[in-house]
């Protein structure tokens, strides 16, 4: 068994869709000149494809038919410390001997500098067997990238411009640690009172007379949360308000002294969860734990952003594995199971899903691909653009808009992901229970437990909520700020919509019509009044008209009620999109196009008539409630 | 706390829309002659509502507190015996100590002689608290009334017609000792290869020559299984073909002999299930088990469908109690928790997800209630007319119109009631662990239960598929029974549609005309070749011309393919209806209609789109793979 082999849409990524070229380029700052190094891009991408068929070939051999005993014996902690199930302890030992770790970490530091995306595919790969193991895992290599990421920001990692090397970053030696599967790290967000809505956060962070920073509070709900290095938020500014007020920091959960080890980070508790039973889920105390610094003072939200656009679309790929586990156990069962005289997998409805299972995690993988390729490029080109920077201006410009475009496919990608992918992965497990039917439902045959382990994935990483209020206000805001583009983009894809030469690419545009319809109605209705003042101005007035008389909680109601909906239309457009472009250079992916057309669009009608006839009433007696609740105070 | 007193729209049903006179009526033969009966309707009435408010307390101060302990101490088995939790006896305990397993059993075999209706309701109640504990509770009352039933049905249940009282019953001494609580039956059907496709069934019957019967094989998946009474449906027909060959047993488990209990059935294991923890599921083996004919030879299958229509109407009811704790749960925790300034439940998606769970909720009560007295009035008017029939011709006349409506209202009922009420029971456990975030994932808050528990409702009792198929053939053989009494209803739905005064009944008849275009769309693609053929011939040929010519197992693929399609748009038309029927009766009832409407209009446009607009290309790929594998054979 291969997880990477057997699986031709992944495949399809890893040989022919992605531009290994590209991200070898942007990886290896030595190409041909290292020793160490690869000698030519051809080299790297045969060394990428080997370890996904290596990775492939661990995971179904040695790491799958290890996850059933995490379901027997529970995690625990023991006199203070979290003890891992034997197989989970087993699973990490064989990566620390594989050297797995350090996959994009750069060889300067101990690791095999292999692009992003080759990471995040092995991460698909592990994810099949089990996410909690997967989860875990991307708390080691994704921790050592965020300690390099914020030195690199914070420009306490050292380059010798001249040889185009890393000399020294700020956490080396930790990272390093890490890279050798000696420790791992996690983020510390949420607390008891404070999930999605950060400026109410609790934890604090003081600084002594001599600079030195240490950390009190509590946090929850901490993947991970039993390892050394916690990257935590805290209020450290008490002068500031809201998110300004909050800062990150680096805090060890323990020292290692003479007198044996002494914890800073008091691992209060494990959660008992529905699932992800081979990851333990901490609450955390912090008493004037030692902190260090990251970044400046006050910009802890941005910096936490960073680490959670990775996270986020880790999730992505999380429930890419997952799904295709669970796609494979229904398509088996469905094949062997006969019901009425034919094997259940030739029943129209059961045929259906399976369709349809297929269809959707094929569309999960699209958005994910593309949108890590360019969150890796955004993010190198930026390294480049920073501390590489070219000689020439026209390559500066060009790598400049390479940047930009990037981070602007990535920003708008992500949440759209999360969303989807996480949906996805718990409609899939579904599926897949009511498939087996009655062996859905036991635990023998392991439909169950992925269900089990799904259910977390809309929640963790900012909710589903979360993911939809950022995409729609991102495009309201968009829209605001560049109308003049919003309305080319509309007449753009009408124009295609009518006279694409390709039908299927008339389909396309026609798809991302409606999500443009929908942006206008969403905004529209949003400000019905607003609009109408603002009717007769200049487009690039609108914004300003807009903004200054919003009352943006109460007059963003419309948008926000319908954010999820209009959210699911991007998401239909977006893969519809992705699936296009792969098209176009390769034309056996209009199958899938067509597989996926089929079934979004009748969907984004129904979207767009619920946006369009739903949810006044609701909203009348939201406004009510308010109203009344702000006349009782 | 008290389950019955805090839930508005249940006492609806209880205090305002069921006619509990008529229900008396069909229960109460000697309604007030009899000295230990009630005096009058009246009387009835009050003491079936204060059944329900006693049971409303004793749930919720009783049992819903000791059912945490249930998913600590798992159900075992220890000598070939099923062990519960110690929660669980002790609920059946004070149900005994309560006298509340004979509620629907006649007076005369020491039950309480309630409506079937009050029953359902107390099995809301329970269900609230935990639907594995309501569960085995339905498996005593529902095993007593079945046996009645069968009895009744094979005439073996004695009536002296003069004081309206029954005599004598088949299985009296086994009905009493269930109503006493000392035992209770299940249903065996399933087995490891034969779930929903009956005439794939192996376990075997066989007759000695005394005329003895024994039934020897395997069932599987058996709720309750661990009890005394085992209704076995087994193959004792070798010369007949299909459902022909099957017949109806009773099986008792074991005999109490001078050295001891012998067993006949054989409980193999206990399953390890995803929730339902309070209830046994066993795998059961007969050997030469004495069996008792239940009904006539080879009409198992008839017989099996009388306990499974009662069966999925009280699965209904249990989705119904389930859902309820979760959008309490939902509610509650929504109510306390505050981000970004204000509680969550003034989010406007939140609110939207509360106010739709709460919608749904009202929308599976409404279809439960109406299919249950139903279901009752067409079981006790049968009764009337079969044991006391009346002596005027015209009364006899009227008593089979109502006996035969209401049969057709719970045969139209009980498959969407199950379908949509599973389906909706998932789905609301899920929104609720969605609404909690981090804490809906964690054992200790209660949400993540429902979600197990409730993910077996669309397995078991016939699964959602099998509830669609049931539906969707139903409508296409009655409409091509009677196409013109079809063709009538259009047409009436047309006009409604338009001319109706009020503007709520013309958006409910707007439905109803959606349904039946959905239908006959259903119709017309499912054999667009013969509905040409048949087209100029009187609407009454139809069916012939029709039914001659097909091959059902392919050409019914269309139909198949969208039988949930067409349920769900079933679902959606028939709520509209409940509750226009309330509203007119209750103008209260306005608000839930218009409620649902604002829901259902945009969904049902949706399914009618998909059922026109997708399809095609997949059974095409089926029709190839099944002329490939016709050709091989």
């Amino acid at each position: 068994m291969n997880f990477y082999k057997d699986n031709d849409d992944l495949r399809y990524y890893a040989e022919e869709a992605i531009d290994w070229g590209l991200l070898t380029e942007l990886s290896e700052y030595r190409l041909g000149e290292d020793p160490e190094g690869f000698a030519n891009a051809e080299e790297a991408r045969t060394f990428y494809l080997e370890i996904l068929e290596m990775f492939g070939e661990v995971v179904a051999e040695q790491v799958a038919p290890r996850i059933p005993s995490i379901e027997d014996e529970a995690l625990r902690i023991e006199d203070g410390e979290v003890v891992e199930p034997a197989a989970t302890r087993e699973i990490f030992a064989l990566f620390r001997e594989l050297g797995l770790f350090g996959l994009p970490v750069p060889r300067e530091l101990g690791g095999m500098n292999a692009p992003m995306v080759s990471y995040f595919l092995t991460a698909e790969l592990l994810a099949r067997a089990d996410v909690s193991t997967m989860t875990h895992y991307g708390f080691h290599a994704g921790i050592a990238m965020a300690m390099l990421v914020y030195s690199l920001d914070e420009k306490t990692t050292r380059f010798d411009r001249e040889t185009r090397t890393l000399l020294s970053t700020r956490w080396e030696d930790d990272i390093r640690k890490i890279v050798a599967g000696e420790a791992w790290g996690s983020m510390d967000i949420t607390e008891p009172d404070a999930g999605s809505d950060m400026a109410a956060m609790r934890a604090t962070a003081r600084r002594d007379e001599d600079g030195n920073w240490f950390v009190s509070g509590q946090k929850i709900y901490i993947t991970s949360g039993h390892g050394q290095y916690h990257i935590v938020i805290a209020r450290s500014e008490p002068d500031r308000e809201g998110l300004d007020a909050l800062s990150l920091f680096l805090v060890r959960a323990w020292e290692d002294t003479p007198e044996g080890r002494r914890r800073h980070v008091v691992i209060d508790r494990v959660e008992e969860k529905l699932g992800h039973h081979g990851s333990a889920t901490c609450a955390l105390s912090y008493e004037d734990a030692p902190a260090e610094l990251i970044g400046k003072r006050g910009e802890g939200f941005r910096g936490m952003l960073v680490l959670m656009n990775n996270a986020r679309i880790g999730v992505g790929f999380e429930c890419i594995g997952l799904a295709e586990c669970a796609l494979r156990i229904a398509r088996e069962y469905a094949a062997e199971r006969r019901s009425m005289g034919k094997s259940i997998d030739r029943h129209e409805m059961i045929a259906d899903y399976l369709e349809e299972m297929q269809t959707d995690i094929q569309a999960m993988r699209a958005l994910a691909v593309h949108c890590a390729v360019h969150e890796e490029r955004h993010r190198k080109r930026r390294l480049w653009l920073d501390h590489l920077p070219p000689s020439d201006e026209e390559t500066r410009r060009a790598w400049e808009r390479e940047e930009e475009e990037s981070r602007a496919i990535s920003r708008n990608l992500t949440p759209l992901l999360k969303y989807y992918a996480a949906e996805k992965a718990v409609e899939i497990a579904q599926r897949a229970i009511q498939i087996l039917g009655g062996a859905g439902y036991i635990r023998e045959y392991g439909a169950e437990k992925l269900l089990r382990d799904a259910m977390v994935m809309p929640i963790y990483e900012g909710t589903s909520q979360i993911q939809s209020l950022m995409a729609m206000k991102d495009h309201l805001m968009g829209m605001l700020k560049d109308p003049k583009a919003f309305l080319a983009r509309v007449a753009e894809a009408r124009w295609q919509s009518r006279f694409a030469p390709d039908p299927l690419g008339r389909r396309v545009a026609r798809l991302r019509s409606s999500a443009l319809d929908a942006q206008r109605t969403l905004l529209m209705r949003t400000a019905a009044d607003k609009v109408r003042a603002v009717r007769h101005k200049p487009l690039d007035q609108w914004a300003d008209a807009f903004l200054k008389q919003w009352n943006p909680k109460r007059d963003f109601a419309f948008a926000m009620l319908h954010a999820e909906r209009f959210t699911r239309i991007l998401v239909d457009a977006a893969v519809a999109e992705r699936f296009w472009a792969q098209a176009q250079e390769h034309p056996h992916r209009r199958e899938v196009l067509e597989r996926w057309l089929e079934r979004a669009e009748p969907r984004v009608r129904f979207l767009e008539d619920e946006i369009r006839n739903t949810g006044e009433r609701l909203l009348a007696r939201l406004a009510e409630g308010s109203a009344a609740s702000e006349a009782a105070e």
